[in-house]
This record gives structure tokens, sequence and C-alpha cells, in this order.
């Protein structure tokens, strides 16, 4: 790293683009004691604990970083963006937000996530936008929330954490999520979680339960539970964001289609029935993919080309991630400006209507 | 598709090149009923009875054409060849192979297979090359097999259809296998497996257990821990292929770096200590990559790129996934012819010493 290189970065747009960062975590305070009783608990869920038991327990510098900048909805955040040459970001309840908590207290906390997200939006209307949290547990209040959330506070987007309790989007019992989020035109995030008890063992024996790799594994298999059972047939204009160039679905376009029109024609799977399109055809048309944790020019071009320009975000993944150097390689990729423009900013004030 | 142009392959190179697919399979007809036998004991592997049970019983057209085409090493997958333009087939005992028997069952099939294929590589010399199967659930004995596979056949390589009931190559059981490998200077294939129960959970649910998604995760997971367990610091000579684009990890490689660098730094895991090496060094010095399944110019443009062009082979995925227009696809990719020789032939002429 050229030390001198990052200093040279502002938000203002002088680089021809506004950088808009849309995958930003925060947690409100009053989660942590809500998460110390989950671990000391009778038998935490395993990726839980090893997820949450390690950044609010590590001493290590990397956990305490994370764990100050996570409840800072002010004065470090826009410093570390003004740092980063952010201009905006895109900020959501971190992973796995309620969905590891019973449910009356998963109600309360989506509530209070807003509220906080909401005000803190309303302080800095030109520096953060906010996604609304809600408690898959009870789906009927969870789209309630949302509604709360987007009418009040003009969040722009639903975060799902991905599993809740082991069940995934695509379960029936979700549908009023589903139906909120396509009636008031909000994009549903799934961002990742580590996988549930009935996935988890190989990965967490050896380390690889979180986000170097069973959260990819985990989240990609929840984007195409929702396409493979059908669910986006039943709710054809919703819209879905992954994190993490896609989770890798684009890269296994190819085989996601022949495999899946293979094992549908031999009705291999009484779940898996026709659905009305190709796999990648959702990934095209329903889907938008964000580069968060990916500062990686091959697999954003490779992203931009299979999927569209039109549908590549730029995100950060603040505070886990956030290397001022990552957005100098970012602003140093090869691809026309108008490109470069879309993935910065443009895409995502279509996107989120910002 | 042009039903016309599949017409225009044949063998011989007039192309330019030679077509070897390094990723085909087989399955002595004995194996069957052993497998019968599994399927209808106590509690079965799910992950087994979802894949086995599916191509043994079902009446599907996909299912019958694959199923006997498995167990041919003659005139049948000559003229498949001869349709196709294939040169010659790399071949290997089909998965799981021998890795969901009981042990003294599986020490037989392995030196049964290697028969089989090894008389059928000595009558077609010029079409066909053979993998070594071996038992792992024996490590010794698998070793002893290996090594009489490889001077009595001239085998090329070693085929491990992925995890042993749940275990993977960085136990340290396994280690006579590693070392018979590199001691050989065969590369060890590791093809996909369904994932142990312990992984298999929504995947299955949902029918996504096998080639569709399973396959990949897991066998990427497999490779991943093989890496990041310091096994290939153990074993810096061992040569790793791996099919499907490489399991999608050339597509994580960035996420993986970052993150593995994180974990150690912080000591999150006890079980994953510093290596010599980052991991995307391991897949650029010892692994290389197949495109079974997956004849796609963009993802097969895209691991050149990224880890080189020397490292990444053709593979056809026989008979699972052969229309000749995926050769006829794979023929018109845009890339130098340099670099689409060393694609098809001179990298797999390299690797396996053909």
């Amino acid at each position: 790293m050229n030390e001198q290189t990052p200093a040279a970065l502002k938000p203002g747009g002088e680089q021809g683009y506004l950088r808009i960062a849309t995958e930003e975590a925060f947690a409100p305070p009053e989660m942590m004691p809500l998460y110390r009783d989950v671990l000391d608990g009778p038998d935490p869920d395993p990726g839980f604990k090893s997820l949450m038991g390690f950044y609010i327990r590590s001493q290590s510098p990397r956990a305490r970083f994370i764990f100050e900048r996570l409840q800072d909805l002010g004065a470090l955040r826009l410093a570390d963006m003004d740092a980063r040459g952010i201009d905006k970001q895109v900020i959501a309840l971190t992973s796995p937000g309620t969905q590891v908590l019973p449910t009356d207290k998963a109600v309360a906390l989506a509530v209070l996530a807003n509220d906080q997200l909401g005000e803190a939006c309303r302080r800095h209307p030109d520096r953060f936008a906010g996604m609304a949290a809600c408690a898959p547990q009870d789906p009927e209040g969870a789209a309630r929330e949302i509604e709360r959330a987007v009418s009040k506070y003009g969040m722009r987007a639903v975060i799902i954490n991905s599993h809740t309790n082991g069940e995934y989007l695509d379960h029936p019992k979700f549908s009023p999520i589903l139906e909120a989020a396509q009636a008031l035109d909000v994009p549903i995030y799934i961002h990742p979680n580590t996988p549930p008890r009935s996935m988890i063992g190989p990965m967490l024996e050896k380390g690889l339960d979180g986000a170097i790799f069973g959260f990819g594994v985990e989240t990609g298999m929840h984007a195409l539970r929702l396409i493979t059972s059908g669910t986006l047939d039943r709710f054809p204009k919703l819209r879905v964001i992954l994190g993490h160039m896609g989770e890798a679905l684009p890269f296994w376009m190819y085989r996601l289609d022949f495999m899946h029109k293979a094992g549908v024609g031999a009705a291999r799977y009484e779940c898996m029935k026709p659905t009305q399109k190709r796999p990648s055809d959702y990934l095209r048309e329903n889907f938008y993919i964000t580069n968060s944790g990916v500062a990686w020019e091959p697999a954003i071009k490779f992203t931009q080309e299979v999927i569209g320009v039109e549908r590549v975000l730029y995100a950060m993944d603040y505070p886990y991630q956030c290397p001022p150097e990552e957005v100098v390689a970012l602003d140093a990729m090869r691809m026309p400006l108008e490109h470069k423009k879309k993935f910065f900013q443009t895409n995502a004030e279509r996107v989120f209507k910002l």
C-alpha cells in the first residue's frame, strides 16, 4: 500500500461519480445484551456462537474495531466515510439481527433498530439511507413493521439476514414479507448468516463457517431456493439484492441452468417443479449484485458481463471490511467512466430510489 | 442448436488441437449391486440415496442414458467420443465410487475398478487414460492400491470422490494417500460428492444437494480445507485437480485471501493457524482447474485470467453432461489458438503426463 494514496480520497464526486456504499452495517447498543443472553443460554446456535461470540468477546484489534463502529451512527462513522471517500452509506442491521432471538425480543428489536437508524438518516439525509429491519419469526408483524419503517422513515429496502432458525424466505409462511416488499416496491437485501445447524458441520469444524466461505454458500443457497421453489414466479416483481459478488451465483449460472433443466426434466425431485424461466433469467431480471467484500476488478467485470452493467452495485461492507486501499483499487478499475458511475452511483440511486 | 453443426465434430486435431476430456466417468457393472445393498440397508446416507437412488432406479431418459454409458468402456463410449470430437478421455470411477461402502467392499471395488479401467486403457491406449481408484476407508491399503494401479496400468492420477463418511483429506489419517500421490507425482482429482449428513439439510430439502449446487459447495470446501488446515504446507508438491471451474474457488479468491488473513490475524479459530502462503497462492501453485459441466466462455476466460492459462483444462463430464453443442461452443471461444490448444490438449498432456 502506498500510504499517501488513500489521503486523496474524499467525498464529493470529483472523480466523476459519487461513491454510494450499499451494504453497510450497524447494531443498536441495546442488541448486545440480547446477544449475550442467547450466547449464555442453553445450546446456542453453533454458527451464531462462532460469529457473535467472536465479535462480542474477542479482544483482538479486529473485533474491537468492528464492535465499536457497528454501534455508531454519528461522528465516528462519518469520519470513516470521509476518510474513505464515501458519499453515502445504505445501512442495515448487522447479521443475524433479530433472527436469532425469541420472537418477542426480535419484534421489539426490529422497531428499536428502525427507529435508531431512521432518526440517524433524518439527521444526515445526505450521508445515510436505511434498510428496514423486521422479525421474520412473526411474518405478519414483520410486514407491518416494514410498512411502518418505509412510510415513517423512507427506508429504501428490507434487510433479511438469511435464514431464520433454519427456515428460508421460500417457505410460504414468509409470504407476507415478500408481499409487503413487492407492494411497497422496496428490494429485499439477503445478507449472509452463518449456515444453520443442519448445514454447518464440516465448515465449523475447520473455521470455514463465516465470511470466508459459509456465508456465501448459505446465502447463495437461499437465493437459489427462491428461484427453484417457484417463489419468484409467485412474486414476479420482487427485487432481491445479494452482496459478495452475488455469493458466486453469477459464476455458477451455466451449471445452474443445465442442471436445473436436467433435474426438472427427469422429475428427480418432488419439490422441484418447472419454473417459468431459467435460473439465469431470474438472476438477470429479479436480482441486483453488490461487490461487498470483493474489491476485485476481475470478479466485478465478470459479473457486469454476465448479469448486466445496470445490476452491479458498489458496497464496502463497513465496518467489517473497509481498507481505504480497496476504494483506490476500485477507482482504478479499467472500465469506461460511464460503467464506473453506474457501479458506484447511479445504479444505487435507481435501485434504492435515493 | 443448429443440428448440422455437431456433425462437423470429429477427433484428429483438424481444428489445430486435440480434444482431451479430463473428468469422464465410468462404473463397473459389479458396483451397482453393492450400491443397491447400501440403498436397501438401514439409514443410507441421505445424499447417496438422493444421487444414486435416482441414477439406479429412475426410468427417466436422462437416468437410463447415463446408467448405460457409465458401465461401458468399449464401443458405445468410443462412438460417443467420435460423435463429439473427443480424441481422448481421462476416465475415473464415478462418484461416490468406493467411498460409501463398508471398508472390505470398498477395498475390493477399488481393485476391481482399477483392473477394469486399466485393461480398457491397454486396449485403447490412444483413446483412454485412467485415474486410480482407492478406498480411503483404509488409508494404508489405499496408498498400496494407488502404487499398484500406477505401476501396473500407468494410471495418471488418483480419483477421490470428496468426503468419505463425512471426513476429508485434511484429516491426518489420510496422509498415506497424499504421501503416495506426492511421491508418485500423480495429481489427486477431487470430484464432487453430495454433502455429508452434517451439511446437506437445507440443500436436500429443496433438491439442491446434487450437481446443481451441493456438489460444488461440498467440494470447494474440501479443497479449501486442504489449504487452510496447512495440509498443502505438509505436502507442498501435491497437485490437486478440481472440476466444475474450480467449484467456484477462483471466483471467491479475493474474499478467501481477505477473510483468511483477518481470521488468522485475530486468532479466531484454534484450528486455523497461519499458512505459508495466501489461499490464492495455493490455488495458483498446487491446483489445476477443469471446466467439467461449465461449457461457458466467460467463466473459462475468467479462470484463465486469475489462475493462469497453464492451469485450466478441458473436461466434458461424460456421460452426465455431454451435448455435442458444448464442444462446438468451446471450439468457438474467442481466445488465441495457442490458449485454446493449452486448454484442450497440452495442459492435459503435461498434468497427466500423457
